[in-house]
């Protein structure tokens, strides 16, 4: 199908505007070359080559995978010096050891004295080394050792101080910042973030260690304030396509948005004042529920539409106010839904279709599993 | 790893009970058997060859699929009389066509006479007939005509008397016995959307045309009521896996439920009175918000936890009251989650892991996409 128009597609279909991706994925890079930071994107968004190979600009190095079925994926396709940005899981520990030994540089992540523990259990062959980051929570409040508690500093000087693991760095997720609404508020909760993330290195300098730093979200790495040059790394992820929740916190515009999830009209139902639609959450997820006005997502060029329930391959479409003039969408027309969430989004779908100007390139395969 | 306990997966897993499984498939089989009434299993729940295999008591004939991916699959592995149950997609005609022309026997099925228009733009290859269920809406409130339009029997008409084209029957969801509570209520909706569907036959009859009726839903074809043998078919799907949601309405008792997701406990956070699971929206769905007193799921033995939130890995956990005693969690816990939905959980899994009795006994696969 490639050349063809993507109105071709049997929907639903998630369709990215590769020229979209590549602008966000440069973009980024631009942005922290120039402030001299290493850029280590995450991959959690899409899960595929042909978008890492992007975010990486081609290096294929230098990556942040949110499971090991990705790290794995990545690795098997020549990808190296990967981040596994996950408390270490206790189950995994045998196969975080494979890649250890297997790549050049594998990093893990832990925030509990019971991770390194397991670690130091299980010696990595020919004295190979534990790439170890640690988690801390500096507000987010989801994974990390809270960075008020002296246990922090504690944990961090065991990971230095045990044999065969190494303290690469303190990584610290932003994910506070997806309440924020403008880009003053984003710049307040990164501001914050980052003094405290700098405070505790300090404290580890004081007492001798020295490592990196890294923070992250897609909001604080699109707007980073002076002081993000303090740190090693950022690791931003959502960013490559954007979404309707960027575009709300002020992350982006919605024109920056590189992802759409097409559908058709398949019934009336003037009973109701509805129409129905062939994505249900299969196609877009439940994710944004009583976020945004047109519900589930926006409906490119229809403000007054709103998308208003979904089953499992339905989805109800009714007007925002006013009665609904069907001769506008006959059964078959395409809508252009833009997703809440992205990540959500593109998760539901085994195959991504690539276009670019609205004419189809390729397919984009991503991995799935843990 | 066949033979070894569920407890050697990586986590997150949905693992499946096999045996329950085969029993929620025979008694389903039992009582619509006993009935008199055609049973056509609905494949979405679980989109795999072997639980088709199950509810079909071997047979691989006379099943139900909601995307047209499911349809091909089963085409292709042996399966034969599917009734593609989705409003005809207009991007899908050819496919359909396709299908209708291999399969002994291909069935679709349509809300409007642009559909129909279609279908008949399309005669089938050596004069074949279109098996066209017409879909009536009595009181769901989703897809169908509804019952009380003029236009429905208008419509049952225009597809009877369409060149090229059989009208197979009327095909009825009645997913409205979702907001039931107990079997009382159940046999109450039940029983109108069979009344409504028994009169629109009568209607079809008085106009000379006799055709097939059949309705459908877990709940309402756990427990029959008695009217129910008048129609020809019924097409549940759910009630192989069953679910939290199923077990509030009254369709089963908890006990009944076939299908778990399984997680550990990755990360302590006392000052939240919180613990982190590796399962997140990826390893169970959204589905569920704000429905259950214990969050996204119920946690199995563990009645006074609750799944607070989640994000895409990690899922928050709390206790409904008092302070969480962490001795008890230690990290790496299996805990084991009862799903609140069981389709939109196991559509985020691209493998289930099946056991009997807590040990392995094999992996099943499902179809994806469209």
């Amino acid at each position: 199908m490639e050349g063809e128009p993507i109105s071709v597609l049997c929907t639903p279909a998630l369709v990215l505007d590769v020229d979209k991706v590549k602008i966000n994925a440069q973009k980024m890079i631009d942005r922290y070359q120039k402030l001299g930071v290493q850029l280590r994107p995450h991959m959690k968004t899409h899960k595929t080559l042909e978008c890492a190979d992007i975010m990486t600009g081609g290096s294929r190095r230098c990556i942040v995978v949110s499971t090991l079925a990705e790290a794995c994926f990545y690795a098997d396709h020549g990808f190296d010096d990967i981040l596994y940005a996950y408390s270490v899981p206790f189950d995994k520990v045998e196969r975080c050891a494979a890649l250890s030994e297997r790549l050049d540089l594998f990093q893990v992540l832990l925030d509990h004295p019971d991770a390194l523990e397991l670690l130091r259990k299980r010696p990595l062959r020919d004295g190979g080394q534990w790439h170890v980051w640690m988690k801390l929570d500096c507000g987010n409040g989801r994974a990390g050792v809270l960075h008020s508690e002296p246990g922090a500093l504690r944990l961090a000087q065991d990971i230095a101080e045990t044999e065969g693991v190494e303290l690469t760095g303190v990584y610290v997720h932003c994910g506070n910042t997806y309440s924020c609404r403008g880009v003053e508020q984003i710049h307040a909760v990164a501001q914050e973030t980052i003094d405290l993330t700098l405070q505790f290195m300090e404290k580890l300098k004081a007492v001798g260690i020295s490592c990196k730093s890294s923070i992250g979200s897609t909001p604080s790495c699109s707007h980073p304030v002076k002081d993000m040059a303090q740190l090693s790394e950022v690791h931003p992820g959502n960013y490559v396509f954007y979404d309707v929740q960027q575009s709300t916190i002020g992350s982006c515009s919605l024109e920056d948005v590189a992802v759409r999830v097409l559908t058709r009209v398949i019934s009336h139902c003037p009973h109701r004042n509805q129409l129905l639609i062939d994505c249900g959450w299969t196609g877009i997820s439940l994710d944004g529920a009583g976020k945004l006005p047109t519900g589930y997502a926006v409906i490119e060029g229809h403000p007054n539409l709103k998308l208003v329930s979904m089953t499992q391959e339905h989805g109800r479409v009714e007007p925002s106010s006013g009665q609904l003039d069907y001769s506008r969408y006959p059964l078959g027309s395409l809508l252009t839904l833009i997703p809440y969430h992205s990540c959500a989004a593109a998760a539901m779908h085994p195959v991504y279709h690539v276009h670019s100007g609205g004419r189809l390139v390729g397919k984009w395969t991503p991995t799935r599993g843990w």
